[in-house]
């Protein structure tokens, strides 16, 4: 399981005192972001070498508790499955006292990164992710 | 079936060139407060007078296409079902031509704005959505 | 003067209780796309056509008073001074009791969309906001 | 001079190519509250002992080169000047081989959380970054 620190500032709270629905999203991101790098692929690498983006095709997310401004959250990503153009990920946001705060299952497509059109994981990708999980 | 429009500015577009998947959920927020407001509740009013707000618990979002700046975006909101302190919502962001892009499964608890604990809906609030619904 | 209405939603807040100080550059840009079109130009146009947008170049903000939830603003975009290749405005966003809330002068440069370097303003753009100021 | 690493991700850039303007507001204060920090001061602390909260009231921004995804930038404070209740930062963003591309000075001014209005900064705040520029 792979982890990313996330710090909450201000830009993710709203006036209900906690952080933004939305905004757990972007964490998620920036830890699938991490994720693949820390795998050696940056995305920036994978759209010029391999023309292809991931881009996100379904995702269900439970919001469990709050987090507040200047919580030091945990993100995880781990493996659940995959396919010819598609994986899917379990993710949470974790609070080192309250537990898990968030949980998303989260799908993303490897997609030509002019058309859209979902094309096949590059082969090095797929086996890096395949001999980790 | 309630619908509100919105405008792709740059601040919802990344870099791919489409609007960023999280922003949709701010869409599809936009578009709850204005089906609120519309049957007669803001939201700060029921915080005043109810001490109430309504927090997101579960969101299930499909991606199908995506949108562009400046595109004009309609936005849906539709009743499904609502408990006690409940209300589930489906929620669609169209395009005028390229029709459905994202298609979201809402559900909203109604809670005490101070301890964010489960609360009943206010009864002229869920009156309101029953008879429309 | 050409004037936008922008409604402050969740997503715009911060746990201060108020709009978060960067989000009203958003709302100034989102007036600023809307009194071009206004113009006659769509910024979707400008760089099909013209191969040119528009970037921030300085921005100098004033923050007079706070923004909260729910509160339906005036943002206003006046012409200030341009010159070959820039055009500075000065906006407000307004609150319908409270008054003048955030005041901004923005220097908006155009570029060509690939090379992100200076030329010259389109001429009907040009004419057309030299006429009307 | 205080330094805080901003790794670029996709909710930071626009359909532009590049991260959108008012995303180095965000930047700029994550590295103010990690300044903070650094000098043994937590805001949710500051706000819990000394009833007091930062808010930004005046900010002038230069934008000279553009950031892109996957970029890790630097963000930069210093100390420029303070009063009773303000204090005055310059603040960069730079990149590692391009150099500065966003050149801010930012003025905060030290409120009271409920009232908003303007009072003394702390006296061990005041002292702390006294001593240090």
């Amino acid at each position: 399981m792979f982890t990313w620190p996330v710090r909450v500032y201000y830009e993710d709270t709203d006036s209900g005192g906690v952080v933004y629905y939305a905004n757990y999203l972007k964490f998620m991101e920036r830890a699938r972001t991490e994720w693949l790098r820390d795998k050696g692929f940056g995305q920036t690498e994978l759209l010029r070498d391999h023309s292809v983006i991931f881009v996100v095709r379904t995702v269900q997310v439970e919001y469990l508790r709050p987090a507040k401004f200047d919580d030091l959250l945990t993100v995880t990503v781990r493996f659940h499955a995959a396919g010819r153009s598609w994986i899917e990920l379990d993710q949470t946001a974790e609070h080192p006292e309250n537990g898990v705060l968030v949980k998303a299952r989260v799908k993303v497509v490897c997609v030509n990164g002019q058309t859209f059109k979902p094309v096949q994981i590059p082969a090095p990708v797929r086996e890096r992710i395949e001999r980790i999980s």
